[in-house]
């Protein structure tokens, strides 16, 4: 691959440089001009911001790409959600490739590089959902980077021959070891959260569970999932997504809670939901907890909402936790920016030397702006690569 | 002004129509093919929706217009905003119809036909923001209707001159008498709402005041202001805006209170912010209350948030309210819509015969997917001329 160069953009708003590219990475950032005859792209004093990253997705369910507007009338609980989903999958022969490809696409043509997506396994299922996501992992290899948790959507403890599918699935590539409610779906947290961590521990690969547990249930499940990762030496290698219980416990208990988190270095996943208590970008912060942010589902039975836009969802992270200053807004786009590549583990990110050419240019004054106003994305640049222009992918 | 049809268009998603328009109104939508000869403008099988209506929002505050960012440092409190912004619009100059056009112009292409505007009045600044406005208003006849609050925003009780500023305003043609706070802000709650109606009574005009009072002091002045209106016999003539109390008092007594406001035809303008308890839509329609929507400010002094687009405000409104069902996302349509409408008293309002011909064309298959894709606008029609195409104004 050449070096070029990408010449006046603003990181970050910041004063115009150049970026030099070399081998798919950033070789430097630097006020001079590029040496002569060098390959040029003009950034035409366009903002740049490092490519963002979607921390919480589910690529496999997602009709963001089907001819048909999916009427949605599901009922108000998470099992009803469930269950009307494992139904549906089944009835329409739904193709978790076709979906999940159209959505990395999308993803990518609106500047994001890297994703985090839980995958359905389950006994009717299987790994097939995994399998698909891996087809869709592979065609976007070297200009996406996807993370595929092994998500039991459908529990566990009540489908025999599902633990089996997770560690086939963690077999065939999945990366990320998922977990559900242990309590409020699993009625058992003990006996799921040892499944969870005991393929986690066989497989030597890190943990991400879902849990919508609320209050005290939600902190209990959260106790015993802090304890095995501590007993496992897991530190680092535990996501716990929505975590909605650290918004609704007291200060103090959620506090105790979140210090423990910090010293396990276990990470939250956030959709920033408006309609509920959520954990708060602030307070985890300040204990030194990790907080990222994804969409959850788009487009799929669980909701009709969410966006391949990951400003839009730094846009949400701030309304939900009423950032109006520019220096709060920088935290809402450190949610899909710099804490979601740390709280995933995605490597080599950021606008420096040495990391991953992956760089959206937007034409906007200010980051504050570009979170608020969510421009179209003049250039996205993968691995070193030009990938997309004005919003159309060009790979 | 001629008379056309615009043919092939899917109201709400519906079957596809030809809409007649005629002096400016929908004289007829049916199935049936325009005559021979007439003039046509293709709709291509585009969804119809009624334009839009922004119920709440602050015009002459945005800096949406200038070429600057405005880098937001302020401090959390109401009063800090109030102070600093009053300061900002003296130290700057800030040009009221600049700013009010530049945004109202947006608006139209954008899709929305009417607005209620706050627009702030007080002892430095007089009457000059509302001349401002007024010229705005004038600036957009016959496209758009503007109808104008005389908003104390700095309070009338500690700034002797302000209740003679709001007189001033509203004999030059503001519409509505505004009001804030009669308790947090203005400390003596008895005294501000007589005044507030006694203007109201001697003008012959309706009230709207900002009430972010939360809990059992925001109650409380709900129910002075349902005393005045019930005395006054203002059925219908009154708006609340935000009521945040509404959202975090025991129901019981949130339910008594929407009984009241449903008997006395009180309704309520709501942002639906994500950070904070707010009246939700089902239990005020429940009730018999008309709730709507509005931005709130945009990119001002207080938030760098807002658009013109009112169904990303729809998408918020549906976020903050959980409303996942194709059903339940009508109504957050509902609140920008027909209930705004409604509670703003705009009259000829909706999809049929004999109504303003105020229509926008998009790209999408069902309400739910308008409200939830936003998609850009593809025909605005303005008291039934082509305004804006593929989100440009064409006036």
């Amino acid at each position: 691959m050449q070096t070029w160069h990408l010449t006046n953009v603003r990181p970050l708003g910041g004063a115009a440089v150049t970026v030099t590219i070399q081998g798919g990475r950033i070789a430097a950032m630097s006020a001079a001009a590029p040496p002569a005859g060098a390959v040029v792209e003009d950034g035409a004093g366009l903002l740049l911001l490092p490519a963002f990253i979607e921390g919480h997705t589910h690529l496999d369910k997602t009709t963001f790409h089907e001819a048909d507007w999916l009427v949605n009338t599901v009922g108000p609980r998470i099992i009803d959600k469930i269950d009307h989903e494992r139904e549906w999958r089944a009835r329409t022969g739904h193709d978790a490739y076709a979906a999940s490809l159209a959505m990395a696409r999308a993803f990518l043509a609106a500047g994001t590089t890297r994703i985090r997506s839980h995958v359905d396994v389950d006994t009717l299922a299987g790994t097939a959902h995994v399998e698909r996501v891996l087809q869709t992992r592979a065609a976007m290899a070297g200009l996406q980077e996807i993370q595929i948790v092994a998500f039991p959507q459908s529990g566990i403890l009540g489908r025999q021959g599902t633990e089996a599918a997770l560690d086939a699935a963690l077999s065939l590539g999945a990366d990320i070891v998922g977990g559900l409610d242990p309590c409020a779906i699993e009625r058992d947290p003990v006996k799921h959260l040892n499944i969870v961590f005991d393929l986690a521990d066989r497989h030597a690969k890190p943990v991400d569970i879902h849990l919508h547990e609320q209050g005290s249930m939600g902190a209990f499940s959260l106790e015993l999932i802090l304890e095995r990762t501590r007993a496992l030496g897991m530190e680092g290698k535990v996501v716990v997504s929505h975590a909605f219980c650290l918004g609704d416990i007291p200060e103090g208990e959620r506090d105790a809670l979140l210090g423990q988190m910090a010293e396990l270095r276990v990470a939250i996943a956030t959709t920033a939901p408006a309609s509920r208590p959520v954990p708060l970008v602030a307070p985890c912060r300040a204990a030194g907890v990790t907080i990222f942010a994804g969409n959850d589902g788009i487009r799929d039975t669980w909701t009709p909402y969410g966006s391949p836009d990951m400003l839009e969802r730094a846009m949400l992270v701030g309304l939900r936790n009423n950032f109006r200053r520019d220096d709060d807004i920088a935290l809402a786009f450190d949610c899909i920016s710099g804490a979601a590549a740390s709280g995933c583990g995605f490597g080599d990110y950021g606008l420096a030397a040495g990391a991953r050419a992956d760089l959206v240019l937007v034409d906007a004054r200010t980051l504050a702006e570009a979170v608020v106003a969510r421009p179209a994305r003049r250039l996205v640049v993968a691995g070193g690569r030009v990938v997309a222009r004005d919003g159309a992918l060009v790979v």
